[in-house]
């Protein structure tokens, strides 16, 4: 694909903003193709609902607006009611297992429904690396960037001391999901 | 002013775009106005350009693209060469003192020249707080956001263990741009 456009929505303490970063990063720095990453904060902001919105290009970036997603992460049902209808037909939708998804929608797009979330308190006894979990699972389903590339951006941006348990969040996001590509 | 267009501007370690998340997040969240942060990174990601844009804003943000900058922030010689010709006129440009403003920008903008990465060095022993001191310094002299906001902001984004060093950084920045203002 020559440009991705993907949206990562769920609320704050999941890591949503970062995950957008690193993922852009993995792209423009370490695959070396283009990237943006784009952050909108509303007065929704304060009641913890997250939107980071990562644009993936061969070529340069002149619109980095994203209307209709080509993938779309929904972590909360809320997040999922919101942005999910806007998905581009024979988009991705990943979604966390709790979020309900209806008929309508799974006709239109290709659904990915995992235990996200699950896999992270497990992972870390807490919901923090969900948004490792997810870029795992989304690099797994999408490819839009190099596993390679996706580990050096994530080990550049997380707080020392926090490498094993990002590391293993990052390897179970990969192994949910990459059976089923 | 109703609309604040911001750019942050220098190299990949300075801490330019968590500078960025931390300043869009003290408006949304702790001040309640809105607010886009956007990162675009190209081929030169790579050789360490970094920019960070950010707008906030009484209204919704329904463009939220940078041309001419209400403010911008120069921490190198390189960024201040590309982006100080589009500062707005009568806009702010803050610059770190190693960096050289030719006479005619020097006429169409208010300039502020500090020793922020020299701060930075004194307070840490690296530049690895530049981004704290140039927020305490670019919301003393624009007051974009309330003081507070960015302390909390702050705090929630940095990694544990940080605190002290980071608050004294954005104290120090302060410090140097108050009595300019």
């Amino acid at each position: 694909m020559e440009r991705c456009e993907i949206v990562l929505s769920g609320f704050g303490g999941q890591g949503i903003v970062l995950g957008g970063i690193i993922l852009a990063e993995a792209a423009a720095i370490y695959d070396d193709i283009n990237a943006t990453h784009n952050q909108s904060y509303g007065p929704e902001a304060r009641g913890g609902a997250s939107k980071s919105e990562v644009i993936i290009s061969k070529e340069v970036i002149h619109f980095p607006e994203i209307e209709y997603p080509d993938v779309l992460v929904a972590l909360t049902q809320e997040a999922a009611n919101k942005f999910a209808p806007t998905v581009k037909e024979q988009g991705v939708l990943i979604v966390d297992s709790s979020v309900k998804i209806n008929d309508q929608i799974k006709d239109k797009v290709k659904l990915y429904s995992l235990p996200i979330t699950e896999m992270a308190v497990k992972v870390a006894g807490s919901e923090i690396v969900t948004n490792m979990v997810t870029l795992g699972a989304l690099v797994a389903i999408t490819k839009v960037v190099s596993r390679e590339a996706l580990e050096k951006a994530m080990f550049s941006r997380i707080p020392k001391g926090t490498e094993e348990v990002n590391m293993k969040a990052l390897a179970q996001g990969f192994a949910l999901a990459e059976h089923l590509v």
